[in-house]
């Protein structure tokens, strides 16, 4: 069930893929969040980035319904835990460093790494659709807060759009994009558990 | 000075009333803010509200701008420390309590006043345009991590609004927009200093 | 009942918070509004501000629907009738005077008001977002045709919005908004009649 | 000369064709145009149309820029003064009927024509991009009041755009469009001027 | 049946006329479509433009929900197939000549009419809104593929909306339109057949 | 240098990171563009994709400017010939395939891998910021045209965003994000020539 409350807010965005809960329904509650509050387990779950992302977009939280932003809470391990090189399609990224230190960065279309240390209480930006990563290089766990100009970011993994897709992307396909051959492609791929 | 960094990112989003900075002269500073790391004195400077917000929009992080994100640290007083009700013209605001507790609301334009406690770790959704408030209500001092979908989400507080604006807006204006009498409206507006 | 017609419309504004009427339905009188016509009564009913809004938005007029615009009119008493500070979350307003004379001011974020008189047949634009008002300053009652780049702008009254909202505000919130003590905030909210 | 007044307006929009004026420069001039107070000539300069349209657009009103709207004022002479059928490629248009009555109509992209009547006091909207025209059918002078969702509508008139171009469409290219023979496009285009 | 297959694209773009297919049941074919691989026979029919547009929008291919984009193919025959003057209201045109050679044209809101020739392998554009039309001036058939950046760029032929609408547009209002007589006005809607 | 042509579509689309042309200095040329004609050399410069994408972006025909569309045209050698996976940030892509047949794919953000062949004539249609992929399947070469909602779609090859990147981003990233070791990151990234 979906739900778009305040009535206005509806109709003046004008949209919807989720239906609307009348707004004489809408509570406070609607409009709240708290599966942000706890630590993730980064290492649970045979988890190989050392890393979780907990998420609070609109399929979380449907009160987001057309009003443009949402939030996620990200994990680290210490010393390496790992977000790995992923891109949002529809949202900037705005990262704020609430535990801990990260290196983040991201590569531009022209193909330049752009990279620095974020202490705690640091924030940094990643503009829309551009390849990024963050990993932990501090003693402690790190924790992120990352804000999204979109009710729903959508997020692609470089990894695991190659090599975790089902049914497979082409071996060869593969091998031409990393400049490599079959065999390369078919052992990293072994790895990767198509869902 | 105001730089847009990137080149795809200027040209793609077409945009700009800042000057771009050009592509090749851009650094990874260009996307960092560490202004937010450190508590406000909310306690200073006379602050009536016990409550200080810092921002890192387009203005202090000239990055930001055409990414369509921005952020902002807001310090509470315990107990009372209070960010008075304002409304922001360009953005919804997702507010996640970082330190404290706050109580939260908005109000809708059909006069519901949607409010609730948010506990650390919590999100809150304003959504655009809407007048909201926070206050303090725990024992500790609150941080709250707001961030927008906007560069420059625009901050209109109502009581300076109507009281602090300059040249002032005429009395009786404000006082039918009180249901109030002129004595009452000069009373209120003595406690505001013009900017 | 809500209805988009015109499917073109629909389809390529690609949108909607309201069901469609088929296409084959739709008449010239979904298009046309007769509701403006009239001068309000802008003395009757208690009505404290001397001014009346009648408003033309899509769930007045549901052909608005993806149209993306929406009118009202104001009418106001000679000498003082008031259209009170408030705010459209989603639209910007273009102001014409079609009958008497009003002073007409919105006011900054940063603080300044923008205020100036507007004779029968003069037009002014309030900034999406801004607080702004207009109030009669003519022996005649005067007329607003006001439009709107929304088909459903959004409107708060600051008054009612900080003093009308129930449940109510707190009464500690808005003493610090006004910087004043919660007997005048008592006081002021004893005239509002919560909704 | 442009000017976008109020900086956080040029900012949080972001954009710019037009250059901007300082904020501290802006007056409450910039938001206010009185060239729609009076009635035009309908009957001088030759006009073969028996109406003018005076325009409020962000050419004649700069403060107009980046607000997203505009307005428009047309005479029309009694008994037939027409505003023919012309379209607008970035607006819709809402009309109010000031005075007079108006037949009014547009044709949508299926071939349907929508059409009706519309007295004084009640408005009609042409959706985005459709052509549509006006015309008066009473004895007294009518006046539409017009407004736009874009500060520069865009305005092209069918007659004008194939047959007064310059420099001239193809003759087959008109013939063919009209299912005529050259030399009834020939007749038509003689009474156009080209600019 | 409309679908929105792929569930993010659905909801991160928030929108819809049409209603969803479940993520799971979407296919390749969905994003598909083969109707543009033939010529269309521009001479059957009685067809007087010698020109036939084939359309791949979102009312035959569903799969282009909240996508933003659509494709025509225009076959014209030699020496004269005429795509004859028309708008699209929602969307920009960029036309690939697939084979011979056209003469494109646009007129301008100033009235200029921009024109020239465009060999095979070459591309044009045609701004949003604006009146154009291509023919054919080589002595084989050609042939374009023109893409748009709506999911349903709505089209409106000039000829057809003045001439052929149902009902018909009063016959003076297309006199003044194109300043000529009544007789000429319906010696030309003769040859139009109302949908 | 860049120019935006026409003023009203400078205005009324209200942007710009590039400079305007004066719109009485536009000509029909600038909005034209041939280099899309011929075929280019898939063999030649050591080129390991076997293809070669010829763009028609607003860097190369700046008439483009505020016009929201883009075009490209791909060749690819026969059985095999690679356009490697990537993504659009700013555009949804619509492909038609001129010459030849392709296989291509996109992987969606749940991992699907949505996959056909489209033979000469049909049309594919890649979502915004998704990670797709085509290549030739056929005895001839293959030939693409696509087109873009955008003037300046940004494209970033994954290969070449996480090997190719300079800085190079560091080796455990990589590793984590390929869940392989060091050693083969290494042995990638040595083909890779940084720009």
């Amino acid at each position: 069930m979906r739900l778009c409350h305040v009535s206005y807010v509806c109709a003046a965005l004008r949209v919807n893929g989720y239906p609307c809960k009348p707004a004489e329904n809408v509570t406070a509650d609607d409009f709240f969040y708290g599966g942000l509050a706890s630590a993730a387990d980064v290492y649970g779950g045979g988890n190989p980035m050392g890393s979780v992302v907990t998420v609070a977009d609109v399929e979380r939280l449907p009160g987001l319904n057309t009003l443009g932003v949402s939030m996620s809470r990200v994990d680290y391990a210490p010393w390496g835990g790992t977000n790995p090189p992923h891109s949002h399609q529809h949202a900037t990224e705005i990262l704020f460093v609430a535990e801990g230190t990260l290196q983040v960065g991201f590569v531009t279309t022209s193909g330049r790494h752009i990279t620095r240390a974020v202490p705690k209480g640091g924030l940094f930006v990643f503009p829309r659709g551009m390849m990024h990563y963050e990993r932990s290089v501090g003693e402690a766990p790190a924790v992120a807060i990352s804000a999204f100009d979109s009710q729903l970011p959508g997020t692609q993994r470089l990894g695991e759009a190659m090599f975790g897709a089902a049914p497979g992307v082409p071996t060869d396909v593969l091998a031409r994009a990393l400049q490599t051959d079959g065999g390369v492609v078919e052992s990293i791929r072994a790895k990767f558990q198509p869902k």
